[in-house]
């Protein structure tokens, strides 16, 4: 018998508590990020888990660990930390710097990098960056997009924690779609058929019935067939379902806040990326513009010419022309979207009484994209029986998920951010797929 | 155009707010769970989102409502917040009750409950309780250990994330299964096949190379075709991955830490589940015992007369006798097993160079069951490519994976963690099922 015990355990030194210790001799680990070789000797910028460090290291007794220092090898440094101002913001800490004294090889890379990993921006084609994405993710630009997106995910998480919401884990393998539609992957079940999550839907109203609010950060799965850069068939849903709604605003009114958390986590925990990245965080203002899609389609045959007021939904075109209106007229660049016709919106969603036809349902568009689809949604179990009728479907089909209504549920409501497309367009990027650490789309299944 | 606002947002009132409001008169909302009438009125046990408030209505002058009022319906109550000592551990708070002036009825069910959701403990058949699922959570047992579950699963979060961790999110929809096997669950993947991943071990491995220390708390399946207690199809896994790690046994240290975040998190933020639930949590010691798998099988042996020394792993009744003598003779509840033999483990798990034939690999035993699998991974490009080889795999099956170690990886390992059957440990719960949600297992699609 051994004993194993966590007593003995050191941690990583921080970046933040790195920039505290100049004067201070300190061993630590990475990987070769980049080397800049000088006439005196080199600087060795080394990948942490949190950042970049540089690294100095003069030539003199250092000849055979400078010829053999390469990229992508792990090493462990033992130095001294001292005052630097340090420009480059791919490197953090950027106020010290470690001379070194000493570097020992720990692992080497079998291959060098068949890319040149040392660019500022990776401007490879996106099919070489995601067909090389354990290597690619490495470089400090692709990183920063993850911490973004992570860093999102978890204010999303710690904002609905802060309001009462629990935290719940609904099963990805289903007998049935939430959402209809043909865009649901098909699953060799043992001896039956059975389908991938569209969405977290049926479980989350369930949900409302036990914790009242309810939210769930998780995977779900669309058979898109479309390639386009604003669709992955796989993606992070943010999901919350909050119950004794007063309408469906008040769904609204809480993402509001949601993302005010969010975009405050970012400032405050990515400020680093952010800069590195050169992006802008949006300004959440007091009060965000809601039109109706009637409204909506002609605000945008007025700017645009073309008259879309008989479609249900909006195009791509009128997302980018609305965001923009939204912008210059409302100061914003949130903009909701409300009351689009029954027919387009899933049966579980609720019929507006003031206005036949339109459902109590939102889209919140946001740089030219749709980043959220919310709504109230039916809480009868007489309404919810009689609309899944009017839907063409069966009843019966559903019987588990109707026992939600059957036994009570209060008036309720909920929305779903995608991950993805939050972080691109915080950080202006065009294609979803990198803002992902492995996507996957009708032509890639790996990595 | 209309405008949306956060700022007129009331939030609820936890439970640990009313318990300072007494005398204060308080408008709220719940689900109505119980009601027991007496004499002179009704207490009525409202469910509220995060626990069972005790509310006292008198008979006079609310005879109508007092003759309508049912559970599961929907309600929102005026009323006083007086002193209370409260004894059913079901109710919290239990040093306040409400005094009820007024019930507004908000929704009613359209069904009475079909099996009595009143009693202290649901003593349903387990196929009735998974049946009724969305009735059944709403009982505050079966809340409790969701309660339970997702406390753990965020203390797991914020324990790693405190040691230098970064979450990561990666792909469900897989080419190839990382853990071998036949119990993969297959998908039609557009005009192809693709698979369900088993466990997130490769992106994990590909992310150190990233982040270096990373964890995911997603879902994993397997197609497991036993209907056990203590199997489910899919489960949610806890899974860490840590470099520059100085051997295994730092892997096992690290889960000890981490263990021991999540049982303080238990005691502070369950106490009040955990004590309707009448669990006890474990003790974690300074030191946890380790035995080698041949150690094992030599101690079950010595008890149980029954020779298992050939076996490699050990079968469910090692499994309990190890865990009554780690208590018994380490006075330890955890008790880790390691130096599986190289052909019981995946393809990248390290071999231990000093025992050939084993790796250095782990399983944490937890009050009579496996809870954790871990293990060294091996970094080396060519060391991987040969054990691929060795176990009769072609290499360019793995192309995508090997690029993380051809590039360079430093010394690597790392664990999972299957929620609910810690869960199931942690509370005495027979069947893990009961820790989820929906579970799914071989029969069992529904809810």
């Amino acid at each position: 018998m051994k004993s194993i015990s966590d007593e003995g355990l050191t941690g990583l030194i921080p970046a933040g508590k790195l920039e505290k210790m100049t004067g201070e001799s300190v061993t630590i680990h990475g990987m070769v990020q980049r080397i800049r070789r000088l006439g005196w000797g080199a600087f060795i910028i080394l990948r942490r888990h949190d950042g970049l460090l540089q690294c100095v290291m003069g030539n003199e007794g250092n000849e055979d660990i400078l010829e053999k220092l390469d990229v992508e090898q792990s090493v462990e440094i033992t130095g001294t930390v001292k005052k630097a101002g340090i420009k480059d913001t791919s490197i953090h800490p950027n106020t010290v710097e470690l001379h070194v004294n000493s570097i020992e090889f720990i692992s080497l890379p079998a291959a060098q990098p068949p890319v040149d990993m040392t660019k500022k921006v990776l401007d490879l084609h996106i099919d070489t960056n995601l067909d090389l994405r354990p290597l690619s993710l490495r470089h400090p630009v692709e990183r920063s997009r993850l911490k973004v997106a992570e860093t999102f995910a978890s204010a999303f998480r710690s904002s609905l924690s802060g309001m009462g919401f629990t935290e719940i884990r609904t099963p990805k393998i289903c007998s049935a779609g939430a959402e209809g539609g043909a865009n649901i992957f098909k699953i060799k079940y043992f001896d039956r058929e059975a389908f991938l999550a569209q969405s977290p839907q049926f479980y989350k109203q369930m949900g409302v019935g036990v914790f009242e609010r309810v939210f769930e950060v998780g995977p779900v799965f669309r058979a898109e067939p479309h390639q386009t850069s604003r669709h992955i068939n796989e993606y992070t849903s943010l999901d919350f379902e909050m119950g004794f709604i007063t309408g469906f605003e008040e769904v609204m009114a809480v993402e509001i806040a949601v993302l005010r958390d969010c975009m405050e986590a970012l400032k405050r925990d990515c400020s680093v990326e952010l800069e590195m990245l050169g992006a802008d965080l949006p300004v959440i203002p007091a009060d965000v513009p809601s039109v109706t899609l009637e409204q909506a389609h002609r605000i945008t045959l007025e700017i645009s010419g073309k008259d879309n007021t008989a479609e249900p939904d909006l195009d791509p075109e009128e997302e980018k022309i609305l965001c923009v209106h939204s912008l210059e007229k409302w100061d914003s660049e949130f903009l909701f979207v409300t009351h689009f016709p029954t027919e387009k919106r899933p049966f579980y969603t609720m019929d507006d009484p003031e206005n036949p036809g339109t459902t109590l349902s939102f889209d919140l568009l946001f740089r030219g994209l749709e980043v959220t689809t919310g709504g109230q949604r039916i809480h009868d179990y007489n309404a919810q029986v009689e609309k899944i009728k009017a839907f063409g479907l069966d009843p019966e089909a559903f019987e588990s998920y109707l026992q939600a209504h059957r036994y009570g549920l209060p008036p309720h409501g909920g929305l779903a951010i995608g991950l993805e497309r939050m972080t691109a367009r915080i950080l202006g990027v065009d294609n979803i797929r990198l803002t992902t650490m492995f996507p996957r789309d009708v032509k890639r299944l790996t990595p």
